[in-house]
């Protein structure tokens, strides 16, 4: 009997969870949060849910007390290997990877590409590095599903050497692996049509997927484009940045508080990031950042479904996905003609199958946990 | 009987048309290019075509050159208005307006909104204020069309003050609304309907009209945004803006020019900014950047059905929109489960009207020349 870890690294957080090798149960899942800071440690398991200060001045320190952490849950049982969430693979990267350090040096000299994530997911590597010295570790990469996406939804309209650089690379691609075999098990025949797949968190974004193939994506080169998000804006027009430097003189840094925290709903609301607040809300600010939530992922899902020659169906997930029946509501309401049609009453009760059109509407828990501890099984095996 | 005259002023040329007051019958058209430098007129009336070397130092010699140039067609006949096309009419001005010095004041304030074409707009305004000292000056903006779309559509998803200043003004708007008056004209159906039309010059932008109303279009903020055209990239990621800036060290001058100027099918293809030498080239980056380009009016004409709600028809206008078969062919491939399919023979034939699928396609040439000189004759006429 053996484990595995999966870690999922930010600026001053790791997510985690614990599974079982063999069987892929996950056993417990948690957190370390204000690591650098007054650290606390959040470990939810069968016999309950613990918070607790720990010492994590850095994210080794914070792999260390996640060990021990888990020590009592492991009753001996050895950790084999630790998967890690990382957001970047670049261009070439599309299936999970053991790690070496000549795999560690390619993705640091990816870091430029994901300034706000991929270092703090290499510092999540090199810590569990040193907690789990026996573990191999694994990363899996949320660029790696769109790799196999045809070349011309890859690239912007721009010259070399810009356009080689500039991919529009897609993420969230662990929550679409999932989803794709979550429809390949449950739903063939929509597996084998063309869906698009609505990853609606506090980061967002649509993936159209034919045939469990991906076809584009409307995350682009970063985190930014595409769908509304918490505090992001999704797509915005070039020339918007272009006047922030010349009128307003704002330099890269400014512009980088801007976009990834101070803009989406919100921006748009100046009252939240958090959709629930927002609803419950309902002030004439607050509707006016659901409105454009809703009317940006219709608008997508309508190009993604031109990209695609057709639709038959959609899927939500993610904390918004699945949890929020007005917004799926409120997206879908205006695309009667692409045969989404959501069944009221369905979509109230938080059933998984919402649709009441020719075109499908699903509602599937996305568990991108699970994707990173299946790959790290298999390539601990050797696979 | 009086006459009009309709001025489209850039950077370095000043492009003309000569109409008759009363009947708007268009009698002569031209443009004096390379101001500046060594400037030539060329002009075009029932009498032929000539050239001729002219010295044009700045705007307003050229406009003095334009009336030389016209004076024996007019035969003694007033200029009684000249309508000038300015790009930029800010959040306010949606109607074509006579020009004060106030108005000059308030359009020379906007001119960081579109500083590649409004300052040369305004001198223009001077120069012929200068040359035509007895006529109307008459602005006609092409952000005005998009001034009645819901103000959803006319935000980006970022906090205060910039959501006000960044505002998706919209583009082409003269053109939209000659479009919009001949659906009235020639198929009134279709203008009761949901359009989506695709003004694809140099410049391209797409519109989706419901019911004569504009709705939303896919320039925003700046010239920049949406289709892919000449030497611009359309939509492209923010963060793509901002890895420019951090790691290739472009400060604004060189992303401007980057981006207006060296971007779009010229960027793709390395080879031409113009369709007709691409479809001819056939290499294999020509067709990169074809297919791109096509790829972008399938992708926002599903995202423009979308916003409407559905669909009723396509209408291709433009110099590229009008004369371009293959290119209608290509972006419409995908699209049928749109209703739209191209009739290939119709299509090939140059016929205005080539849809064979329950959505109509049609072929409608642009006039902005004349929705100009119809304002103007109305503002002098004081309608």
């Amino acid at each position: 009997m053996t484990t595995l870890l999966t870690l999922n690294a930010g600026s001053s957080s790791i997510k985690f969870s614990l599974f079982a090798a063999e069987s892929l149960r996950e056993e417990a899942r948690g957190q370390v949060e204000s690591i650098g800071g007054s650290a606390v440690l959040t470990l939810k398991a069968a016999q309950g849910k613990t918070e607790t200060q720990v010492s994590a001045p850095d994210h080794g320190a914070a792999a260390r007390a996640i060990l021990a952490a888990l020590m009592p849950l492991l009753e001996g049982r050895p950790v084999i290997g630790v998967g890690h969430r990382v957001v970047h693979g670049g261009a070439e990267r599309s299936a999970p990877t053991l790690v070496t350090e000549a795999v560690l040096a390619e993705l640091a000299a990816l870091e430029p590409l994901a300034p706000l994530h991929q270092p703090y997911n290499l510092a999540g590597i090199r810590g569990a590095a040193q907690a789990f010295p026996d573990a191999a570790q694994v990363v899996c990469f949320d660029t790696a599903f769109h790799r196999a996406k045809p070349a011309l939804q890859d690239v912007h309209a721009l010259p070399q050497p810009y356009r080689d650089t500039l991919r529009r690379f897609g993420f969230h691609g662990l929550s679409y692996t999932h989803i794709t075999e979550e429809l390949a098990r449950t739903a063939p025949d929509l597996h084998a049509g063309r869906v698009v797949v609505l990853h609606l968190g506090n980061g967002a974004s649509a993936c159209a997927i034919h045939n469990g193939q991906p076809v584009t994506t409307t995350m682009g080169f970063s985190a930014l484009d595409g769908l509304c998000m918490g505090t992001r804006p999704g797509q915005i027009d070039p020339g918007a940045i272009l006047y922030l430097i010349r009128e307003e003189g704002l330099d890269a840094a400014q512009l980088e508080d801007l976009l990834y925290r101070k803009s989406g709903l919100l921006g748009l609301s100046g009252i939240s990031n958090d959709m629930r607040a927002l609803l419950e809300d309902g002030s004439a600010e607050a509707e006016l950042a659901v409105d454009y939530f809703c009317s940006r992922i219709a608008r997508e899902t309508g190009a993604l479904a031109a990209a695609m020659g057709g639709l038959d169906g959609v899927v939500f997930t993610g904390g918004i996905g699945e949890n929020a029946p007005d917004i799926r509501a409120r997206a879908m309401a205006g695309l009667g003609f692409l045969g989404l049609d959501v069944d009221g009453a369905a979509n109230a009760a938080g059933a998984p199958d919402i649709g009441a059109g020719p075109a499908r509407i699903l509602v599937v828990p996305t568990d991108e946990e699970r994707v990173i501890a299946r790959a790290t099984a298999e390539l601990c095996r050797g696979d």
